[in-house]
C-alpha cells in the first residue's frame, strides 16, 4: 500500500493568517483512492527549510507539496526542489509562451515577475495549470513520487483532480480509505465510549473507531483502509449495525448531516408542524429550524420571549407561575411550550428557558441550567439540563437538546 | 527570541475529516506575543509517532501539542508524553476528584473511562481545564517547554488564554508580531480597495495590508513584525487612522469584535431598547442580539413571524398590505417593525422579510431579495438589499445589514 506525506509551504500558514484547508482536501482525496496520509508538515517560504522537509519525507512513497510557486520574491519552492534534486532550474519556453499568451488574452502585457514561473527543475514533468499561471511539477526519485502543487486552493484542486488522482489511482491497486460518521447527541463522550464497550468485534472487521466530541454531540468516525470499495462499504455497514445495536438511541444521523436536517425530514414525513418559545436560546432554535429549505411547511412562528412581560403577554405564561417558580423553571418552560402551541395552532410547541451566562447564575440556578419544554396537546413536560460552557456554547447545546427532544417525539410517532 | 513548533495530533486531521483550525489559532496567538512558529507537524493518534515527533521538535524552545487527551482508546498523547519523558503515568487524585464532582454537579455518575483523563505523566504541571475534563500539561525538559493541550477548540483556546500566553509572554524578548483587524461591512471588496487607494503611505510605515473578504463583510488586516510592542502599536494606530480617513463610514470595529457586540455597546451607552420581527432570517437576528451577555437590558422580545398569519395576528401587519404588496415588500417590512415596537414598548423595532432561498424566488422577487425595516416612533422606513448566495449566507448577510442599520441609527444619536 502506498503512503503519503503532505508538505504545506507558506509563511501565512505559520503565522496563522491562513487556515490549512489544502491539507485536509488533499488528505481526503488521497484517502478516497486508498493512499493514507501519515504526516502533514508545514514549513515557511524558505529554501533550506523546504529542502530539509523533502529529505525528511523519506518514509512515504508519495509526497505532495502545496504553495510557494507564485511570481513573487517569497515563492521559492521551485528553487528548493531543484536544490533537493541536484538539478538546475531551466526556463521552459513552452510554459513561458503559454503565460505570455494568457496575459495577452486578457489584454495585458506579461509582468516581468511572471517569467519566474516558467523556470522549472530540469527533468521534472510539468503539470498543466488550468486555472492560474505556474505549472505543477511531477518528479520521480529513489522510488518515490513528488507532486509540487500551487497553494491557491482552486489551482491546487484542479491539478489534484486532473493529474494527481489519475496518476496515483492506478498505483493504489483499486483499494480505498472509506469513512463513515455516526453522529450522536445527548450523551457524554466517556459514557458513550463505555456503552459502546468492547471494540474487538469492530477491530475484527478491520474498522478503526474514533470518538470526536463537539458542541453538537459526539461523532463516531469509522474508517476502513486498503480494501476494495464495495468490501469497505459492507464492512462500514456492519460496523454501523454493531454501533446501532449498542447505542442506537443516541444516534441521530449517519454522515455530514445536522440535527436540524434530521428533524426537518421527520417533520416533512409526519406532516407535523412546530412553533417555538425561546428565552435563553434567544432565537437560535428558530434559526436552526429555518435553516432547512422548505421550513415554512413545518415552522409557523417563533417567539423570543426574553422579558417576563413578553412571556406573560404573548405566551400567556401565568404571572403566578413566574412569581412562585421563577422564569427559569420546569413550570414556566411547560407554560411557554403550551402557550406558543395554542397561539400558533401547530401540532407541537417547544420552549427553552435557562441561564446562558456568563452572568445571572445563582447557587440554586447556576449558569448553564436550561429547561426544555414540550407540548403536543395531550402531554406537556419539561426536561432539565445543566450545560457547562460559555454563552454561545450553552445556547447551542440547549438548541441541540430541544431538537433532539423533537427528534425523539417524532420518531415515536413513526414507530 | 523564542521559537515555537506546533504538534497537531489526531487521525481525523490526517484523514482530512477535520481542518486544522487549532494550529492557525495557536500560531496567531504565539505570533502576537512575539514567538514565531517555525513548523507545524501533524501526526496520528499513535504513541510511537508522537514520541518521534516530540524528539524531532528539538530546534524550537516552545513546543505546543493539541489533541489526544480525551477519555477513549485513541487518546494516547499522555502515554506518549510519559514515554518521551521516561516518566510513569500516575493518577492525579485532585483531578480525578474534580472530574467526579463535575459529573455529580450534572446529576451524573462519572463513567469509568473518564478516570483515564486524570492519569498524567509524573512531574508535569497540570493546566486547569475550565471547559472540559482533561487537564493540560506543562513540562520543562532540556531547556525546552512543552505544552500539551486538548484538541477540542473551546478547551484548547481557554487554556491558551488562561495559561499558555501568560506563561510565555514574559520570555518573548519584547518584540512582537502585531496585528490589527479593521472590520467593514456593506461594501464590496473591490470598491473598498479602490476607495482605500494608494498603499504607499501604509507601506512607508512598515505596515503590511491584506484584504480579507468574508460573509460578514471585508476585514482589512494590518501587520507589523519585529518591533517593540509600543512602537508596533503606534504604527498600527497611524495605519488605522489613514484607513479611517478614507473609508471610515464602512468601519464598524477594530479587532476581533462582532457587529452584534458593537451594537450592544451602543445600546448600553444610549440606554435604548430594541425588539425584532423576523421573517427570512428566522431568528438569527434575535440570536445575534442575545449573544452578548447582559442583552436582556436592551432586548425585550423577538417575533419570528414565518407565516403570514403570524405577521397579521401578532405584529398587526394589515392583510391588505400583504395582499397588495406581498409578504416580501417594503410596506410589510415597515409594518412588521412598527408592530413589534408597538407590542413590546421598545425604543426601536427592526424587521427582516425576504427570500432566503434556494427555492421561492421569482423574476420580480429573486432569491436573496431582503427588506430591512426600522421604526423608532417618529420615522419608519425599509431598505432593500439583494444578496447572492446560499440560504445561510443570505440569512447572515441580512442580519448583518439589519445590525449595521441599527449601528448607524444609534451612532447618529450619539453625534
Amino acid at each position: 500500500m502506498l503512503r503519503a506525506q503532505i508538505l504545506s509551504i507558506g509563511d501565512e500558514l505559520l503565522s496563522g493568517a491562513t487556515v490549512n484547508t489544502n491539507a485536509a482536501y488533499l488528505a481526503r482525496r488521497l484517502g478516497e483512492i486508498g493512499i493514507p496520509v501519515r504526516r502533514i508538515l508545514t514549513v515557511g517560504d524558505d529554501v533550506d527549510e523546504i529542502v530539509r522537509a523533502l529529505h525528511e519525507a523519506s518514509e512515504a512513497e508519495v509526497i505532495v507539496s502545496t504553495g510557494g510557486i507564485g511570481p513573487t520574491h517569497d515563492d521559492v519552492t521551485a528553487e528548493a526542489v531543484a536544490a533537493f534534486l541536484g538539478s538546475p532550474l531551466v526556463m521552459d519556453e513552452g510554459t513561458l509562451e503559454r503565460i505570455r499568451r494568457a496575459f495577452q488574452e486578457r489584454g495585458a502585457t506579461m509582468p516581468e515577475s511572471s517569467a519566474k514561473q516558467a523556470r522549472v527543475p530540469k527533468g521534472a514533468i510539468l503539470i498543466e495549470n488550468q486555472v492560474g499561471m505556474a505549472p505543477g511539477l511531477h518528479i520521480r526519485k529513489d522510488g518515490r513520487q513528488y507532486f509540487i502543487l500551487p497553494g491557491v486552493p482552486s489551482e491546487m484542486q484542479a491539478m489534484t483532480e486532473s493529474y494527481l488522482i489519475p496518476a496515483l489511482r492506478e498505483h493504489s491497486g483499486g483499494v480505498v480509505v472509506a469513512r463513515r460518521i455516526v453522529r450522536t447527541t445527548g450523551i457524554y463522550e466517556s459514557a458513550l465510549f463505555d456503552q459502546v464497550g468492547d471494540l474487538t468485534e469492530l477491530k475484527g472487521l478491520g474498522v478503526k473507531v474514533a470518538f470526536l466530541p463537539g458542541v453538537e454531540g459526539v461523532d463516531i468516525g469509522l474508517t476502513v483502509e486498503g480494501k476494495p470499495e464495495q468490501e469497505a462499504d459492507d464492512l462500514l455497514a456492519r460496523a454501523e449495525a454493531v454501533l446501532r445495536a449498542r447505542i442506537g438511541e443516541w444516534v441521530y444521523a449517519v454522515g455530514e448531516v445536522g440535527l436540524e436536517e434530521v428533524v426537518a425530514e421527520l417533520l416533512f414525513r409526519t406532516g407535523k408542524t412546530v412553533s417555538t418559545a425561546e428565552s435563553c436560546t434567544g432565537g437560535l432554535l428558530a434559526h436552526r429550524l429555518t435553516n432547512v429549505s422548505g421550513s415554512s411547511k413545518y415552522f409557523e412562528r417563533g417567539i423570543v420571549a426574553y422579558s417576563n412581560q413578553a412571556k406573560v403577554q404573548i405566551l400567556g405564561v401565568r404571572e403566578e407561575t413566574i412569581r412562585a417558580h421563577g422564569a427559569v423553571s420546569e413550570q414556566t418552560a411547560i407554560e411557554m411550550a403550551e402557550g406558543v402551541r395554542r397561539i400558533s395552532g401547530t401540532d407541537f410547541g417547544v420552549s427553552t428557558t435557562g441561564i446562558a451566562g456568563p452572568t445571572g447564575g445563582t447557587p440554586e440556578k447556576p449558569v448553564g441550567l436550561v429547561y426544555i419544554g414540550f407540548a403536543d396537546g395531550e402531554r406537556s413536560y419539561a426536561r432539565k439540563f445543566i450545560f457547562r460552557g460559555e454563552r454561545l456554547f450553552n445556547k447551542t447545546r440547549a438548541t441541540q437538546a430541544a431538537l433532539d427532544l423533537l427528534r425523539r417525539e417524532l420518531g415515536r410517532r413513526l414507530e
